[in-house]
């Protein structure tokens, strides 16, 4: 009765725990939610009633024109007729898979990658080849090696601050990826969530930047910058990429909600953006900080980490490697919910004994008395 | 490079009109505007600072419990558990066929029927199967037929003010279709994005108020009821296809915009939901009658036409069988915009001889002008 793809289509861990999550008393390191406090106030109260019909499904012409100014800044050579304003940046995975995956397409992820990406994959029955990422960067040996073996339809990678491992691509690592393409010929989706949230001042050059033959799709969001409840993200294509995408976007929604739209161009022309940015690094850092020193007071002795330089998760690799996805259940009832590690793999049977802790979102005096709930749960296995 | 979906991705006739249909001083009756005059004010000035946050996949559960109590009302046995908010009612396109279409999966669709339903179908691969419509809903013998000759995976309709062809339901076809779904456990995706803009007060229960052994999805729109540059509408769903419909929503853009879904709720709370809905109908129904006094005085002699009792849009019959496609350009260039009726077929070889005119969205001091000009053009083929 259903079609094939329905089959790949399980609940999804994340939801399931998000569900969980908001009983009282709850400590939540999963999840990938902004804090509250760092939200701006916004005012809604000069919103123009032109808002209200129809809109183009490329987006508004004026917010298009600042984020292509934005990329151009990063050295993404493009201009605004390359910018699709997308509901929300996960809304690229789903244009893109319909671009490029039939059933059994190859993709070239790296591994362990972002989950919704996994599921939406699956969803459109792609073959999923994870690359192996190291502190700098994948791999480029067994990179190259994947791309030979299976030729894959695109690769996606998230180079800043990757979710879930927090690694952050080094400028050598960038060129010398963006060098492989190009050789290859091989399509990047290069997705930028977290990149703004940059806490150590990294330079991180995007991928695409330095592509001379390849297509590329850029993606980002403003759901960290700004609000997620707006739903407002955006993709830069190549020029070959973009009339397809722009399509699959009207067949989608037709366009993304023109509200949502007229405030994140109000925040991206607003004079005090630079302090806006400044302050919400500074809130995030302090958040990091502190949860390293707790990391390192209580999970010294059974895991091992890297101080994330951006985004919001901790990636830990425990001494023991047990599957961490039966101990959720026995977490929730501790009153503290994580990622297990599992989830961001592609393979049948993933690495074991990885979890991922997000940093954003708890309160700071309660991020002790989680890691050790959470303790609890790890000594027991 | 791309995968074999991207074949089928031909330009939007509607998109390249809307775009040439900006020019000052062109009478558009192509596209399906809105009137803006037909707008309420709407006050964003007391949006509360909690929809900044992620929300929902399912969507706001006051919203869905309110969309539950109305559809209720009209006779569908459903709870706000059923209720699934979407980026516009046109996204319940993309999540129905996903649920649903394996390539060359056979679909059956009224003949004509929405132009972005047969581009999405065609987006997934279906092999569409189109019904002829009478006066009073499908011809029952053939609809039959093809459930019996194809095994349609689900049939798609729009039984009130279809869009092209006006047609609305009568009570008893409505029976009929749903014993016919359920003698052969067919499941139905019924769009009823205009069942509001009613001016005769027809009575049209929907067809899954029949069903007793069919699943259903029944899908709605704020688009044409508030303003549609929210992007809220909602399906609907038979609890057994839900929990499907809800994950591929999440997977699709995580959840619909948080603003959009609050005003959307201010409406459905409004204590004077039904004057503004009364006024809504009587501007349209002024607009309408204008139109068919026009139609009948200026094409008389060269169409036949039904006055349709609700919706956007006038379907005429010309007394020549000729391909309206190529007449397009010459309109334009009379400054004047009408969709050939040719597009809302899923035959290669459709029908020939049919236009439609949105009546919503011209001032009434300019259909005269409007129809004289295509006239010209048509008189000219």
């Amino acid at each position: 009765m259903f079609a094939e793809r329905i089959q790949s289509l399980t609940s999804s861990i994340i939801r399931e725990i998000l569900a969980s999550a908001q009983q009282p008393g709850m400590i939540s390191f999963a999840g990938g939610l902004p804090a509250e406090q760092s939200f701006p106030d916004v005012d809604w109260s000069t919103l123009p009633n032109s808002v209200r019909q129809y809109g183009m499904s490329e987006g508004e012409p004026e917010l298009r024109e600042a984020i292509a100014a934005e990329a151009r800044q990063k050295g993404i050579d493009c201009d605004a007729s390359q910018v699709l304003i997308l509901s929300g940046s996960q809304q690229a995975l789903d244009l893109v898979s319909k671009l490029f995956i039939d059933p059994d397409s190859p993709v070239l992820i790296e591994s362990p990658t972002y989950l919704a990406a996994l599921q939406c994959f699956n969803l459109f029955q792609a073959n999923c080849i994870g690359a192996k990422l190291n502190a700098k960067g994948p791999d480029l040996a067994q990179f190259e090696h994947l791309i030979r073996d299976y030729q894959p339809r695109f690769t996606y990678l998230i180079p800043s601050f990757q979710n879930p491992s927090g690694t952050c691509y080094d400028v050598a690592s960038r060129k010398a990826v963006a060098a492989l393409l190009d050789q290859y010929n091989l399509p990047l989706y290069e997705d930028e969530p977290y990149c703004e949230l940059d806490y150590d001042q990294t330079e991180k050059p995007p991928i695409c930047s330095f592509l001379k033959e390849s297509p590329w799709i850029y993606s980002g969001s403003f759901s960290k910058v700004l609000i997620p409840g707006l739903r407002v993200g955006y993709l830069i294509a190549h020029p070959m990429l973009f009339p397809h995408l722009m399509r699959l976007k009207q067949a989608a929604d037709l366009h993304t909600n023109r509200p949502g739209q007229w405030m994140a161009l109000e925040y991206m022309k607003s004079a005090d953006k630079p302090q806006r940015l400044a302050r919400l690094r500074e809130f995030y850092r302090v958040r990091r900080d502190a949860f390293a020193q707790a990391l390192e007071a209580e999970f010294a002795d059974i895991a091992e980490w890297q101080i994330p330089s951006g985004g919001l998760f901790f990636w830990l690799k425990l001494n023991k490697e047990i599957d961490t996805r039966p101990l959720l259940q026995k977490a929730l009832a501790e009153g503290v919910v994580f990622m297990p590690g599992e989830a961001f793999f592609a393979e049948k049977n993933p690495p074991l004994g990885y979890i991922r802790l997000n940093f954003s979102h708890t309160e700071p005096d309660l991020i002790v008395e989680g890691l050790r709930r959470l303790r609890r749960v790890l000594e027991q296995a």
